[in-house]
């Protein structure tokens, strides 16, 4: 009884294509929908119960489009609503981005780790709450780093400038002895470049791969999709869209959807 | 019969007190009432409706403190909310921060000006609308600079990263021989020093002490206050009470107050 299973993944824009990414490299097969919520962008700055309203609002429709493994691809998301969209849908299997980035460092040497995000993640403790429950003498230090996804969203990747701005993070004297680093955002992912420059030394945990092994995880051995991803944006504006093709290099066709 | 006025200014968050500091300089004298809602920042983000459904509350409690002059000290609320305002509130003065500035361009030699503002006011095209009026041979240019609010909020500056970010914005082809500079949001008047340095032959307009100008010019002569400026802030972070003390040089008490 092999069932065809179908992932759906939401973000607040596009952070999320950097767990996409991932995902359609692990699971070619497999078709997935991405729900970019651009007209509430960024999550970081609304209030839980704003953030569980949307969330819910999107996984009725990932699910109305036949997804049954939901990717929560926001770290916002996952800490703000995550446990109460597992109550609102018990049907569906979810994923957030927070709990198995944290399962892998609690299985990993222990050792000084910086977790960057946004103010409203690390504000919200959420790393270190999870951690502390595997009770590990992992030494997690969070660190805001809010400039990081205005600077992506507006095209700076590639013009140096990028450098100089987590180059000013990392020199935080609370960062000092780092061995690793957590990108806590979707959008982080595209800073390893710079940061491998910055601190060759220091060890980028790969989230958007752990991620897309614990998808792979709760899957069935064999799956049987065409592999198609579709894509649904709430709001497009020009500049968005372009950000889209050529920072996060979708090529693809976005569908217009207010939920 | 002289009667006694007091100002009431208000914007999305902390950028108002640039306008605020001019008007400190230039009338000294008169009780003003600052309020900034940053439960609801930023406006750029926002539709219009929302933020003429922001401004109208924000103008109605500035009037229950007593203020007869409104200073509508955000670009966004000032294209989106501005004339909405007036005619809600017809027994105040309001003044906002374009039309001042548009009058200023248009009085003075034509020459190829640069607007420098957030996404939503250059998509608005308010300027270049309101300018257009004039009917004068002034060539405007606006570039989207999306990243100068989120950088100034987060500290950086005088690090030296405002300037290469900066730099990256004028670089920009279409501003190819401007002589002037327009900041065209209330944050932006703290990046002078480094346009000075980066482009020491163009002229900034300090916006600023342009929209003082247009306040001193609708009060009586001889106003009688005294000089008390009271503080509103619809939410508040440490960080950012933090930025009001460190960047914009705040140190007074702000209430919370939301409205």
């Amino acid at each position: 009884m092999n069932k065809q299973r179908k992932i759906g993944l939401f973000d607040s824009g596009l952070g999320g294509l950097t767990v996409l990414h991932a995902l359609e490299e692990k699971l070619p097969g497999v078709d997935k929908v991405y729900y970019g919520d651009t007209l509430h962008l960024p999550y970081g700055d609304k209030s839980d119960e704003a953030i569980r309203s949307f969330s819910r609002e999107i996984v009725g429709f990932l699910a109305a489009q036949g997804c049954d493994v939901i990717v929560i691809a926001c770290n916002s998301a996952s800490a703000a609503a995550g446990s109460m969209l597992e109550e609102s849908f018990p049907d569906l299997t979810f994923i957030n981005v927070i709990d198995p980035v944290v399962a892998a460092l609690a299985g990993s040497v222990p050792r000084k780790t910086a977790l960057l995000g946004t103010r409203a993640t690390v504000r919200s403790g959420a790393y270190a709450k999870r951690l502390a429950a595997f009770k590990v003498p992992h030494e997690l230090v969070a660190l805001p780093t809010p400039l990081l996804v205005p600077l992506i969203e507006d095209g700076f990747l590639g013009s140096g400038i990028e450098e100089s701005v987590l180059e000013h993070y990392l020199n935080d004297p609370s960062l000092n002895g780092i061995e690793a680093i957590v990108p806590g955002c979707t959008h982080y992912p595209l800073l390893r470049e710079a940061a491998a420059k910055l601190r060759p030394g220091v060890d980028w945990i790969d989230a958007p791969a752990i991620v897309a092994e614990a998808v792979d995880s709760v899957l069935d051995a064999a799956v049987d999709g065409s592999g198609s991803t579709t894509y649904y944006l709430s709001d497009a504006t020009p500049s968005f869209l372009a950000l889209a093709s050529s920072t996060f290099s979708i090529k693809a066709h976005w569908e217009k959807k207010v939920l």
